[in-house]
């Protein structure tokens, strides 16, 4: 008999995703369920409920167990979300809640390390014994395989590589420093210094204006856009993100000598051109032995990698415990 | 019977220190002897000989294996020294070396990855399974310990700590970067910083120059000491010094969530008070998470650090890999 599927949730600031997926990473039925996390976690929570009851209704398998992957620093031991800045959580018991909510073992993690395990087995770090995942999206998040082992730190929270600084003295973050790596290069930073470019220059930025309708309007996207459409003030936006994105990675290839970094996310997508540019960056400025040993390619999840991974985390934490490449 | 004592080389640029030592970390008997690097592999390799063979004359134990540590980036698994610069070696076979000349098996690795087993056994860092090992001297290394593990990476590099960029565009690095961590806090860069300083401010700085006798004069060691007697210039380029390392730890932390980092070298040998600093700037900008979990002190191996760490390495690469905890 085949595992039994495992189900994986993937938990936004203003939507809920569930898929049940099989034991080699296949999506057998899925669901999406609005939220609004200004309502607290009583109400998410409901959502996430709703959002599960919705993907499991036409399903014939039941599922082993479940995993969740939530934007914000999570302790794993206790299943506690520590912060999750845009669900404007602190200290909530997560995995307990639901666990009662569900009557399944849960496992509940950093969105992006749960990502991690469903690259890690399934996706284009697959059998990489030392991997890096990093997706930018709003922000940057990565999970480190190492020696074979996903990285948990001390309190379950290593591989937050969107906050290395990268900037003495630079760009304020959303965290309490400043200069980070995610304050130059995640989606809401790209956004954020092309609103100062346009401000700076309203002659030469009235055209990202107009595609956007209005400052506070533009996203990552809009830059992208009119990147692709030649608008000079966001191709420099670009060539800098390059540079950001270039700069982290050469940090950690020397860092963490990984053989593999897969670089996926919102913006990634958005711009896939990033990950060449990347890949010319590290092999120029990272050490020697480091470039060498690297590979930087895309992940090939698309939009099925937050439950995917969520999913392929609770498979291999409550079952199979350890790495992938074995099971 | 106890386990046999084994024998740990540090090899710098102009001096190979040995010592024999116990399962206990305990030195039963050291040598220095010099070297001189620009003499070639040959020559460097007798020299080792030479050390080892006068730390060994009175020992009435015979050593069961042998590690040695180099300042540069060393493929572990093939114990060939890929890059180490201040030795101007590329790709030297010292394990097959000095296995042949020493009839012993042999150990090479990265000096502060060397180190960091000594710590991790013996020092500040014993029993610790989400450990950080920084030596802050001429350059900066290090060494992982992640869930009790000490990471190697694809070429046996991981830990580079010092070359994660900090500043974007900043001071060039010995490396192929610029604005490493190691540019802004080794000891060579605090020197340069200095005599950047002096020649921008001739009159502030012309203590700092009769102190060291010229411009190229200062080191590391003239700027501490003109700090502790109150100059100006120099409590400038430290208090620099002390945000710069308060900064790369803050990255490091985020990144790793390590429970304690060990810092080490001459850098802090020769002004503790970074420890202190570093502690209160990680405390302020780390993520909560990662800032709780930690703790910062210093090394307590003193400046046997180096071979009792490739001792260590020695002990536990050859005979009970793995962690020392279990030993």
């Amino acid at each position: 008999m085949p595992p039994a599927p495992t189900l994986g949730i993937d938990l936004g600031g203003t939507k809920v995703e569930s898929a049940l997926v099989d034991a080699s990473g296949r999506v057998l039925h899925s669901h999406r369920h609005p939220t609004d996390a200004e309502r607290g976690p009583d109400r998410v929570v409901a959502d996430i409920v709703a959002c599960v009851e919705a993907c499991l209704e036409a399903a014939t398998a039941r599922a082993s167990a479940a995993g969740i992957g939530v934007a914000g620093q999570v302790d794993t031991e206790a299943g506690v979300v520590q912060t999750a800045p845009n669900l404007g959580w602190t200290d909530v018991p997560l995995r307990d809640r639901l666990e009662d909510a569900l009557d399944l073992p849960v496992v509940v993690d950093n969105d992006v390390r749960a990502i991690t395990w469903g690259v890690w087995s399934e996706g284009a770090g697959r059998g990489i014994d030392d991997l890096v995942v990093i997706f930018i999206g709003t922000g940057i998040g990565g999970g480190i395989v190492s020696n074979g082992e996903l990285l948990e730190g001390r309190r379950g929270t290593a591989g937050e590589l969107g906050h290395l600084p990268i900037v003495m003295g630079g760009r304020d973050c959303h965290c309490p420093n400043e200069g980070c790596w995610e304050a130059y290069a995640g989606g809401w930073a790209i956004a954020e210094r092309m609103r100062d470019a346009v401000r700076r220059n309203p002659v030469a930025g009235s055209a990202i204006v107009d595609r956007a309708g209005s400052i506070a309007g533009i996203t990552g996207r809009t830059v992208h856009a009119a990147c692709e459409d030649g608008d000079p003030l966001a191709e420099q936006i670009v060539a800098d993100t390059e540079t950001a994105i270039g700069l982290g990675l050469t940090g950690i290839a020397n860092a963490l000598n990984p053989a593999r970094i897969v670089l996926g996310g919102g913006v990634i997508e958005g711009r896939p051109a990033y990950v060449d540019a990347a890949r010319r960056i590290v092999d120029e400025r990272a050490l020697a032995p480091a470039a060498q040993a690297l590979d930087i390619v895309a992940s090939d999840l698309g939009g099925r990698a937050g439950p995917v991974g969520a999913a392929t985390m609770a498979r291999h934490q409550t079952a199979t415990a350890g790495r992938p490449s074995a099971s």
